[in-house]
């Protein structure tokens, strides 16, 4: 007998201490939450597929649609037979493409032959969409209506189709050339007259976007005309499928989840704090802050070799804390504004040059303007000019530096295909950080000769 | 006759240069459309008032409920009069509140006796819901049905239903007590024969969420179920109202950017970068820098307190780069997964002794392994055993500090009713800065006195 999993402390789990009471307590669960207890649980892939094939052919192809990617590739890497190749050929195509890129080839080689034509020629059609466009998240499995049909006749073939497909709470309409010319809700469909034709009933002034569109941008999108779907197009106006508001919000979900991560430097998990255990937790962040560690030592190294410098004049050492934060405060501020502007299609790669001196212009303002109040903090405190006008002019020229390549790294993250999002993140940070130490010595080492 | 707006650089309105033309070029547009034309070229209260009703009702209506808040204040203040009316008693119920909420009391008094009786009541049932819960954005036009219905006759009285209702994609039934027994989806209704009694065709076993839970973990329920709206209940779970997966779009949407912005310390703005005048930015973005100046100058004053352990030994400088960032790090990790998981419900107030104790532990590793890192960098390139003990052991101290305070101030805030995601603001930032610095010179010159 296989042994029980670890999940009598779940709400419905607490007496399910055998394997077959398990089974039994998993046939009450929602798909989604089938899913979340194999996962947060580390059930083993073969145990997963084992628990899938004892709760219900439908359920199970939910369940598995739910689990995470890497999860979907263990499953199907370690156990590829019938009931395997059930749950691929029932994911969503946009999902099921994802996995298949993320097998190994002789796992792929050895199922697609298996898949029935229809969703094997689906999949060769989503293959080349680039991750992170409309194309590769959009489903094919949309309804679409010829416009001379009638409302209740609409109705009908709808009743019809709704199983198979992502959503019918919009018809899109086509034309011959399968170019998009209307939608219509299913809310209007019901309260149309029983007679009326599509044509009259449809909006024709559809709200699409193209298929190389920012996944970020065609949220925004929806999220601004209120859509439960949004039809992706061609350059021809071609329907080629649709992006449905859920999977718009497991996207940006996820996508926040992970810029958080990113930002503070922990390795992505999606455990529940008090779950994870204290030692996998604190791997999980030391390897971080050992790499922050060793990159920080660059500032150290920076700092020994000007070690002259700061015999002749100690004071300088103590506004490195209050130049640097300025300096990565204003570094982060430029980063956020242009990430963010990217992702919602604002700025662009043409833009390089307009950001360039536009940033130039406002790293220089910012810079005389903070770089005055540091000079009249020195001279009201310390009386000392020399120093006032050292530290003014090296958190100057060290911010100016620092906001442009807040600016301009997000663009140039973009040119060599890395996100742009890297920029704020903590590792970028310590190197400005080192650049800006070394700018701040060189400044007030050139200027402690003119004085 | 009134100027003609500043909006021909936009797509549609190249050649409306005059008033005429505008309006004309208005009634083509999508309600959110006209809402952001009207938005982001600052248009007089009065004036969006004059464009709003030249647009036809119903567009005019939906526009109205697109704009910002403060613009739909700025509106109902300036110009409280029956087209106002109109507009404020077609608000979806949630905005409503929060727009009555915002504006002046003599304008909230001028308006409430004019408002119908039944929208009345809706305002006072829905005042009470704190902010930032599932009650205070719930709408309350949703579609219950009694469960002996058939679904034929549950579909005529959708039909009939259809237009005032947020959505009708699912309908919600309830027994006498108005508990809350299942729910339909319309695809569900559609597809069932048409003789089929509601209690055979519901879902009994509905996912549901509490008036008091917080707007984010609301989110990752309809997230998680891929629900299109999810129903709120009371203790005794009657319904009270349903929460769409658009509201949840926007209100993730808004979050996301405002937590980006607080990260990066620009005052919040919706404009597109490029079309942000320099001199506002640069006002933006000055004012959080100087105060973040002023504060950073904190650490120079403590350095300056302790110049005479400086000149004792100057290497300790060297190393407050890599002390600062590191702990810095750290107290971002602890800050960040603290605040998410109290979003998502998984950590409240009660649990302040378990993370205390846990991120003790944890800052102790952490502390121990990035120490050790320390010491043998020194004693390798330094060959200093004593400076290596200093660095190592101020370094683990701190470490503790900031991660601490990382790990228990979200709590605190949230005790003090101020919003968690602030500590991993700049400002935070750095007073913990400050804090370090003097911990780090205080253990430095204790350990000086030892050798």
């Amino acid at each position: 007998m296989t042994p029980a999993l670890d999940i009598s402390h779940l709400p419905g789990f607490e007496h399910a201490t055998t394997r077959e009471a398990q089974v039994a307590a998993f046939r009450h669960l929602h798909p989604s939450d089938i899913a979340e207890v194999l996962e947060q649980n580390h059930v083993a892939p073969d145990q997963i597929v084992e628990v899938l094939k004892s709760v219900g052919n439908h359920i199970a192809v939910e369940a598995f649609g739910q689990l995470s990617i890497e999860t979907q590739q263990a499953c199907l890497e370690s156990y590829n037979d019938k009931t395997m190749l059930r749950f691929v050929e029932n994911m969503d195509p946009d999902d099921r493409v994802d996995l298949l890129k993320a097998v190994g080839d002789d796992v792929r080689e050895g199922i697609m032959p298996l898949i029935a034509q229809a969703e094997r020629n689906e999949i060769r059609r989503l293959w080349h969409y680039e991750e992170g466009t409309a194309g590769a998240v959009m489903t094919t499995e949309y309804a679409m209506l010829p416009q001379d049909l009638t409302a209740s006749a609409a109705l009908e073939k709808l009743r019809l189709q709704a199983t198979n497909k992502e959503t019918i709470y919009y018809v899109y309409i086509a034309d011959e050339q399968r170019r998009l010319i209307g939608v219509i809700s299913l809310r209007d469909l019901i309260v149309s007259r029983s007679n009326a034709t599509l044509t009259n009933i449809m909006q024709s002034n559809v709200i699409s976007v193209p298929h190389d569109m920012d996944i970020e941008a065609v949220s925004a999108n929806i999220s601004k005309y209120d859509l439960l779907a949004i039809p992706v197009v061609d350059a021809q106006n071609r329907l080629l499928g649709i992006i449905t508001v859920d999977d718009v919000l497991d996207i940006i979900e996820a996508e926040s989840t992970e810029d958080f991560q990113r930002i503070s430097a922990v390795l992505p998990f999606d455990e529940q704090y008090f779950k994870r255990p204290l030692t996998r937790l604190f791997f999980d962040r030391f390897i971080w802050l050992a790499i922050l560690l060793v990159t920080s030592l660059l500032s150290t190294t920076i700092m020994e070799m000007n070690a002259h410098v700061m015999q002749r004049m100690m004071a300088l050492a103590f506004f490195i804390p209050m130049v640097m934060g300025t300096c990565g405060n204003a570094g982060t501020q430029s980063a956020t504004m242009i990430v963010r502007s990217m992702a919602l299609g604002e700025i662009t790669l043409a833009d390089f040059g307009r950001v360039l001196r536009r940033e130039i212009v406002m790293g220089l303002m910012l810079g005389v303007a903070l770089g005055l109040m540091t000079y009249f903090r020195v001279f009201l405190q310390d009386h000392d000019v020399m120093l006032g006008c050292i530290v003014a002019t090296a958190l100057l020229a060290t911010l100016m530096a620092a906001n442009l390549i807040g600016a301009l790294l997000p663009l140039v993250l973009k040119k060599i295909r890395l996100d742009p999002a890297l920029t704020a993140g903590p590792f970028i940070a310590t190197i400005i950080d080192a650049v800006g130490i070394a700018t701040y010595f060189q400044i007030a080492f050139g200027m402690m000769k003119l004085f």
